[in-house]
């Protein structure tokens, strides 16, 4: 999502204010609970202009929670600190200025420690917000702000989690994150065994953007008809094994394999195998994950690849990537049940595997609106549309994404050259 | 086109080979003629990587021929320059080395003399070919290759015009490459009278892509279903006038109005008016063009608008671009008649004018492959599609258009930010 | 000295062991003491290239002492952890690999505390070292690499000062590094009243270079003949208040008055005043200072200028910068007497005040060798003349530089265009 | 030199007008005899931003006299055209607005014809002004200027050959400028038998820069005193062969051997020997030269080294490069008889050979002014030591250098990493 969020949903897709209170508590927990296996430190390093500090991250969520409803809705409203509108404004320009975004690894003030108390005191008149006498009007956009802001957050979580493994992958010494794969983040989960088979799907004149009353973003609206032909998918993700064959195929030296600009950026950055990977001295090959340093799984979906690598491989696999439409069709009928934290639903399916919670599957689809989409007035939907250019479309999930914040519609989004996300590859033909 | 050729037409799609040895001559000729206007001097020079120099265009569309057609067709082959299969190679990795595109100014050697005794010697052969005796199948792949190599050359007949206008942008003394505007190159053509109205379609189930016997690129095909909503689209181009109405109510130092990439383009480089505008001494708005430094007319399109500018505009006019399916939705029923070089004939049909022979008209599309696109095998197929990434499709034609060159299916494509080709805005809504 | 240090004394230039143990201590800990008002983030951040995150400063001095003095001397060696040796190198080649300047920052591994670990351990053993039985061959070099690794401790305090003065003047907070100030850092000492007068020298042929026992670097040496012609300097520095005479007459928008590099440097980052100064809201000159913001005093000294700056402010003056003999002829017979903690004893010398303690004085000169000035063997004098080019030598010393490290032929170097030293103007003629 | 030329030569030091006007005309039309090998063509590009084109070279020179002689004292003055003045201006701001650097590759207007005539009706102007009757003062006038101008002229004649050579050797098929060694450029000449000996040097106070009364340029001046130290000379330049024996010892693999930034400079380009050396097909070494590519003869002086190789070569041969003091003391006895076209007489000299006419010889001097030399007012010397910056000297006279622009005193100057120029090595110790 390229750290823009696609925002203003709808009235209708909010839920009632009582179940919000109870996820508000948990979300905001889990944030913090990401940010328990780092130091001060860690939590205020920035690798590259695309990622954040872990600080900026638990306080840009809290800014947007302090900004977008206690300005709103909180009687005698003042901020907590009147320089965090600007220092922790991501990209609202109708909110105002903004600090930028190359130089957030430089600010060691406000510490970590006025950070978690920015936390609690935005979480502490949230409560009392929540808690109080608001009439229905009030209330109405009292959840719908929250459901916002909670799934904001969990995009952010997300986001926490790719950075900090890119910030730690800059280290010669290679920490982990976590020493051992635990609830919280389990990486990455072994890939059913078999080879991919097709699946085949016969397409028509379908119904493509998010259906039902549950949340979705506005980018995934409006619902409307699209002609589909027919199409196959591969039943389960490239794994680490395929991918490393196309290397020793000669994959990075093959010129006609690649997009043209997909070429000139495998020259000009020397590129010879997925972000994170690196040739051991036995000359096996390791991985760099948030467990640390691992010996590479073969079995594993491969992860870590830009647009422009899954677009060569699928070329040299003889297949193509899947249009944005083929595989949200392919995965209406897909029960998320849990989403990407119980693998084993989606594999009992018949068919299609690891549509969900394993990564971000690369679409051929360019991001762009939807016809009939409309943009949405004030700062919150300013700009809902703004990131439509030059940005492909991911779907499904993956291992860091949140619980319950998957499903068939949604849309990621990232430039061709981004690898820092947990992107893989599902073929289709 | 991005310098780009969309290649490989299917067989049955050329003319039979009598007709194409006459068109050989006038397609080569016009090439020369487009030339005649330059000194050695200005043929020599290249402005930007972006753009070559005219006698690379001279020299590369000569190389064409002999490579793709005399190297596999001639008996006793032998290449005119050893080095020339290298020096004017654009991109094709499968026929070898390639020069440096950003270093084609500094080819002072081949001179320009031996430029043309390049064209000229192949001119000789390729008529010594055309008229010799030929199997069937050879006589088929020369139709095929020759429709494709004039094809070729034409799109480099308008890249000429584009190049050379920006070459002589950079010189303060603002040279016009023609004194007056003649029938070979009328720059601009007045608008027709009148506001732009609207013109409704109803869109619904429908195909698209090329259809008929007439040639096409490959990117054109396969005709396809495609499921349109409803739309409307402006009768006319947006001119000069209303787009400087955008620049007076501070378009280009308004956020909201553009898309995020969008915004950091027209901050890092400054912009406030398009390409080739400048303030004269008295205030007025005064437009480079061909035949030199203009008052610009305020009726006339707006010419040299990136996608930005052209997102913009339409944000700001309350409208949208169109995508490619819906203006080539609108245009089937246009007649082209001529095309761009009368345009008299379309404005006389009811509805839609300017469609062709004004400008390149933006669309929201990005470049990608039509469902069931396949790449041809060898070097002229081998990258057909490798261009189909960060780029966005423009239709229509220019007034820099080569006669027979313009159809409703056709797929200009360039880079967003790309503004020195004759590209400007025909809103959506 | 630009992060580099000039090094290799002669065997006689060193102080008595027992004396050393003392100043051991002493000097280790006021390194830490100029950490203390920092917290742990405040120490891993980088602001730039050029600067290093103060953890850096505190494992890269201990790291000199591990290599240069326990590497060689300790019975048993063994290092504390094996990757510090990479790590927290800055730029011997002939220790082997190093770790990348720019991405120091993100280090967030080894923690502070460990690194504090790592001063601990290897100043007990350091203790051990030199309470130790030694060879007497063995305790001269002991005292030499002690002598040595304490003036480079000494530099690191200096850029450990200016480093963060800089990281904090990111921060739109403007944090101050100490609320008041204190012995350990007083920042800026009010200029003595009464205008710069001009004191005379007669010059002639001269000796310049170190002189007598006393510590120094190779650089300063050896002592040479130089004829000097007559000259003046002036009495004292140039002040904010006259620095601000030359913004106001139009001096960074007067070409004539630059050096062309300099003019290029002044147009290509838009400068307008000196490093750290902004304007406030009432118009008036602030200044960013490790006490935080302040109101600009014109009475002290201008500091954070270029050589550019510099050189354009003497040549608007009517007056020149002196060359590096000038001004070390001119602070020969000037006692430092405690150095520029003391500078009310300079102010009391008749002629010559504020020559220390104040800011570094850019001189015309280019960093270069003294004639006859020889390379040493080994890593530690491997590299004593690499930086003598495109640098040039400030003499003096700074409010920051610590006590005892002043001298009349200490040479320091920086780039042109460096700004972030305390760094100001004597002007010459 | 810098393209930069240093000015305006105290009065006494100019020839009697009569002898100048001899001299302009043979001056004048060796500038358009080295023109001749080129096509209009070769004389428009420009190959990189530090070297122009032939024409703009042409034009340039022109515009001087126009400019500074012309104009002043030339009755009814009117520019041959007005927009030439911003056009043709290199660098001097007094003079107005300048055309930017980089883009002079882009003036395919004015046409080399143009410039031609530009050049003959200059010419035609100042022979008549010459002709004319002149106050004496405005007579000594003139003949300050046309000697300038005569110099400034010869200075571009040798910049024009290696801008030519430059722009040729980025041609692929390697074109040469002239097919056989001819009178006009003989371009390299044999070096003299014999290794090279080493010629001692007592030093001592001495005098530096210019003395007498042929022209010199002011940063020559003024004569000075200077302590040199006792050193030796090698008698000969290094050769091919023996900076051959440095490559294959590894001198461009070995760290320690480099200025600090000398070796960034060789990490960061790749490099490996010098510019314009190339490995054949069967392992031996072509040079690129003026003549096309050539064998690499091991026996001429090695050519177009910067000051980093030039000082890694000194250091790993022991020795080092000389000061600009030291290379003038030992060539101010040496008559220069003839200058570089003359070889032989040097060579016939005891001791010190190649002083003259084979190649530019890197010394350690950063380019500085000498004590008491002064700016002059206007224009022509407002910017004279404006280079003084980061730019080191160079002595002797290359085989590029016209006949009678050569001197012991002559101080030509470039940044380290200049390549393009004819610079070599002489070795001192």
């Amino acid at each position: 999502m390229s750290n823009a969020i696609a925002t203003l949903p709808p009235e209708h897709h909010c839920c009632p204010l009582e179940q919000l209170q109870a996820r508000y508590r948990q979300v905001r927990q889990h944030t913090l609970l990401l940010a328990e296996p780092l130091s001060d430190e860690d939590c205020g390093a920035q690798s590259m202009p695309d990622a954040s500090p872990v600080k900026w991250h638990l306080a840009h969520t809290t800014w947007f929670f302090e900004t977008f409803i206690l300005e709103t809705l909180e009687p005698d409203f003042a901020p907590f600190h009147a320089a965090f509108r600007v220092l922790f404004n991501s990209y609202y320009n109708g909110v105002g200025d903004k600090h930028p975004r190359p130089q957030r690894g430089l600010l060691t003030r406000p510490a970590m420690a006025q950070v978690r108390a920015y936390r609690h005191d935005v979480d502490a008149r949230m409560v009392r917000l929540m808690d109080s006498e608001l009439a229905p009007q009030q209330r109405a956009q009292l959840s719908m702000l929250l459901t916002l802001g909670l799934q904001h957050e969990q995009q952010h979580q997300e986001l926490l989690l790719t950075d900090v493994k890119h910030l730690l992958a800059q280290n010669p010494l290679f920490p982990a994150y976590l020493d051992a794969p635990a609830r919280a983040v389990r990486e990455l989960v072994a890939a059913p065994d078999g080879l991919a088979g097709w699946v085949a799907f016969d397409g028509g004149l379908v119904e493509i953007g998010h259906d039902g009353d549950g949340f979705c973003f506005d980018n995934e609206l409006p619902r409307h008809r699209q002609f589909v032909a027919p199409f196959e998918l591969a039943s389960t993700l490239v794994t680490n094994g395929q991918y490393l064959a196309f290397i020793e195929a000669g994959g990075y030296r093959t010129a006609h394999l690649w997009l043209a600009e997909g070429w000139d950026w495998v020259c000009s950055n020397r590129l010879q195998h997925p972000l994170y990977w690196q040739e051991g001295e036995a000359g096996q090959w390791l991985e760099f994950t948030l467990h640390g340093l691992q010996r590479l799984d073969p079995a594993l979906p491969v992860v870590h690849l830009s647009l422009f690598e899954a677009d060569a491989y699928a070329h040299w696999a003889g297949a193509r990537l899947p249009t944005e439409s083929e595989w949200e069709l392919a995965a209406q009928g897909q029960a998320v049940q849990g989403g990407q934290w119980h693998p084993a639903v989606a594999a009992a399916q018949a068919g299609l595997r690891q549509l969900f919670g394993h990564c971000w599957q690369w679409t051929s689809s360019s991001y762009a609106p939807y016809p009939g989409y409309r943009t949405a007035p004030g700062a919150l939907g300013e700009y809902n549309g703004k990131f439509m250019l030059n940005q492909y479309v991911l779907r499904g999930s993956s291992c860091a994404t949140p619980e319950g914040h998957a499903r068939a519609s949604y849309r990621n989004f990232f430039p061709a050259g981004a690898r820092w996300q947990f992107s893989g590859i599902r073929l289709a033909r």
